[in-house]
């Protein structure tokens, strides 16, 4: 099947989004933005760590460690080690490679400049064709509601080993986050919007919170932009992350449809795997035509077959 | 020779001062207070670098890198050339463990601490014994000035590689810098005064022109502590570094006398290389008493003798 290279915006989290604009850009290239969540940024030792951001970037950069699943290929520690060394708390690991980026991001912005701005130049670097946008240039930090209270993200994500249940979920700083002019061009251009199979509660949700990108998505959609979603739960497990849980401990079902309840009135088309094709009629059900397939990303060639689902699903649209 | 150990301060800037400071703590262990230049400081990728105290520490820690005679044993460089590949300026090329120093220290004089506090955590944290002190908490900042202006310190030594003639100097902050209280009650309960085997100009000036330390120096001699000079000029060549060049375009003789010069009035003992014995007689007319050694430290026994001999100095005056 023939798709025609559109203008194409993913909204996405970190491994997930990562996999699949890794397959997207094979097919569009420079046509493709990706707008990552930021919520789950943090500071770590003074710099500012932004993990899906650099997670989608180190992807698309075709640098990211495939063993590990996060990181960059080839990573060393020596730097961690000598600041543990120090006393300094250890839970949150940055790589020699990953420290650089986290230390030119942090003194341009102590140098007064936008995150956008400067992660676009951090991506040029690295030879990255697609467009990553940061949500916003503005903080927000998302904080989960555990038995211990609220817990800032990577307290939670990584510290506890996401033990805790997730019982209510808030976004620090979100009244005061604006959509970026560029993200709102992305989206005032685009032929085709995606949602990546990211976490819909910590990944998705909280781009769709910036003042300014759910209304443009919706424009979007009011003159005929498909706006495809792909589902993180497989056969009710999440690929990576808390997601499943998540779903249940804040009250909804741990399954494709479960995930697909997230998107009515957002998106049009939901892919699901083909583990779950009996969830299809009732998330037709819901109002959002349905495309079964192989969603597991196991390697280059899953990524791009994935990629090429979403863009025919559109295309059929 | 038994010598007694006293409570020792060493006014020093980086090698020379560090490997004197290696073979004292051998005698001394906490006895031994350094006080270090750090007019050398630069701001690089939005950290602070301490050349002079982190080459000190470094030393005394029993880590640093006896091959290249500057950094940690062992070092790597995966953060800078990740740096490079951002396109961040490559002329003070910072090592992955020894970031990790500038990490830190960056972080916490951010949140407020002072920049001694700091010093002192990380010395302790890499076993080091003597206490190793900043001469100011305050920002100075030495200037060269040449053919082509003034140029900050770290631009002509390491940019430069210290080729353009420096024909003055000045400490840009130092009129608002002032001797720790930690500086100030090594000075007070001192009973030895070393001088180190470094630069005069751009080493030990700017130490002695802070606020309060000269004048306390004096008040230790005025009870009879006994300042003992080494010098770092070797046969009319510097040991390490511009101090050479820069006593003859400063207008000075480019040999152990010229450097004596410089101590006179501050000095009471100064020690010089086997080499220079007969530059001796002048030495003494200056009105300082001389001591003729062995002033290399090629490795730990010569450092040791050294220091030894430092001792010896100060115990027969």
């Amino acid at each position: 099947m023939a798709e025609v290279a559109a203008r194409t915006v993913m909204l996405a989290g970190g491994v997930g989004g990562a996999r699949l604009g890794h397959g997207l850009q094979a097919h569009l290239g420079e046509q493709l933005t990706v707008v990552v969540n930021t919520g789950d940024d943090l500071e770590r030792h003074g710099l500012l760590v932004c993990p899906d951001h650099d997670t989608v970037m180190y992807t698309l950069a075709g640098i990211d460690n495939r063993e590990w699943g996060w990181g960059i290929a080839g990573e060393t520690f020596a730097t961690a080690e000598m600041l543990e060394r120090y006393g300094e708390e250890s839970w949150f690991r940055l790589g020699d490679r990953d420290l650089a980026t986290h230390i030119v991001r942090t003194a341009r912005l102590r140098a007064g400049e936008r995150l956008t701005t400067i992660c676009r130049d951090l991506q040029r670097a690295l030879g990255v064709r697609a467009a990553i946008l940061p949500m916003t240039d503005a903080q927000v930090r998302t904080e989960v509601l555990t038995e211990d209270g609220w817990l800032e993200f990577q307290e939670y994500f990584v510290h506890r080993h996401q033990a805790p249940t997730v019982t209510d979920l808030r976004f620090r700083g979100i009244e005061d986050a604006a959509a970026t002019p560029e993200v709102l061009e992305a989206l005032e251009a685009s032929e085709l919007i995606v949602i990546a199979p990211s976490n819909p509660f910590v990944s998705v949700r909280p781009i769709l919170a910036v003042d300014g990108i759910e209304a443009a998505l919706q424009a979007a959609r009011a003159r005929g932009v498909p706006v495809v979603a792909v589902s993180g739960i497989v056969g009710g497990k999440a690929i990576k992350g808390p997601a499943d849980r998540m779903l249940v401990s804040l009250g909804h079902e741990a399954s494709a449809l479960g995930v697909a309840r997230q998107y009515t009135g957002v998106a049009d088309v939901f892919v699901l795997d083909n583990v779950d094709e009996t969830l299809a009629p009732a998330i037709e059900a819901l109002g959002l035509r349905t495309v079964v397939t192989d969603t597991i990303m196991v390697d280059d060639a899953g990524r791009a077959r994935l990629a090429s689902a979403v863009l025919a699903a559109a295309n059929v649209g």
